[in-house]
């Protein structure tokens, strides 16, 4: 591996941002940038996520996933814990660079903490379906998926839980 | 179309919002979610954006994509300008009700304000092809789609580019 930071370019023109060959990525006041996580082989979209500079970067050398935690506030090797790593098979940035698609291998494995293989595992009615249902407007989820991969108390003990309230 | 508006629930533990059967959206502190868009049929990534709770309501009431604008600070019927209406096939939520998917068809056209069928247009090189093209960190991007559906400024005209530097 280079020993080579990652090097960003700085946001110049729009041009330059939408349509050049610069990655010039938009980081928010938190210094952080969203990132689109699917499978590579099935489009399933695993989880939606954060990455700073440095998660960029190692994402970038290493091939690996890495995240900004924001409920934990630290780096986060995606599978460093769960063993689930996902291996990064294409990354791709959108128009305006502030977001980023990861389409990643996760052999046999999850990249939901509460055990399922994707963090979206229930649907919402909409359209007709919502329309012939409910009167008073309120909403039951369906779920799509009841087959956890792993136990999560098995595999983070008792780690706190990073579901905020 | 049900005249009663669309009912959230207050989050209340944990298990609720992770594992129950209420739609209990956390909002941030802007008072937005993150909302992923694919394509139904071939699970390209078309888009990243957000809702408010109005626009969260009225997708899921008319079954087309609502978003909020942050760059015009405006709820967004998305395709009302350019025509390319996103009809809502799925409508699933996260784990921690953080982040909405939408599945969606857009019969032929594109999600992209530049023109493109997708905002992801553009590839990074990652791990072994990252470390075999570059000595000095720098990154070319690698272009997927050179493609316009259609011409933004025939359908903008001198709107102002939602992109931010």
């Amino acid at each position: 591996m280079s020993a080579a930071p990652v090097k960003f370019q700085a946001r110049k023109t729009v041009g330059q941002v939408e349509e050049g060959n610069d990655l010039a990525p938009k980081f928010d006041d938190r210094g952080l940038i969203t990132v689109v996580t699917t499978d590579y082989t099935s489009g399933e979209l695993l989880m939606q996520g954060f990455m700073n500079a440095e998660a960029l970067g190692l994402t970038i050398k290493t091939g690996e996933a890495h995240y900004w935690s924001r409920s934990r506030e630290v780096l986060w090797h995606k599978g460093a814990t769960s063993g689930f790593v996902q291996k990064v098979r294409e990354l791709l940035v959108d128009d305006d660079q502030d977001c980023i698609w990861l389409r990643v291998d996760v052999a046999g494995g999850a990249s939901c903490h509460v055990g399922y293989r994707s963090c979206f595992y229930r649907k919402v009615p909409v359209g007709g379906d919502f329309d012939s249902r409910q009167d008073d407007g309120h909403i039951d989820l369906e779920w799509t998926d009841r087959d956890k991969v792993f136990d999560p108390v098995e595999v983070y003990g008792d780690a706190p839980n990073p579901t905020k309230l």
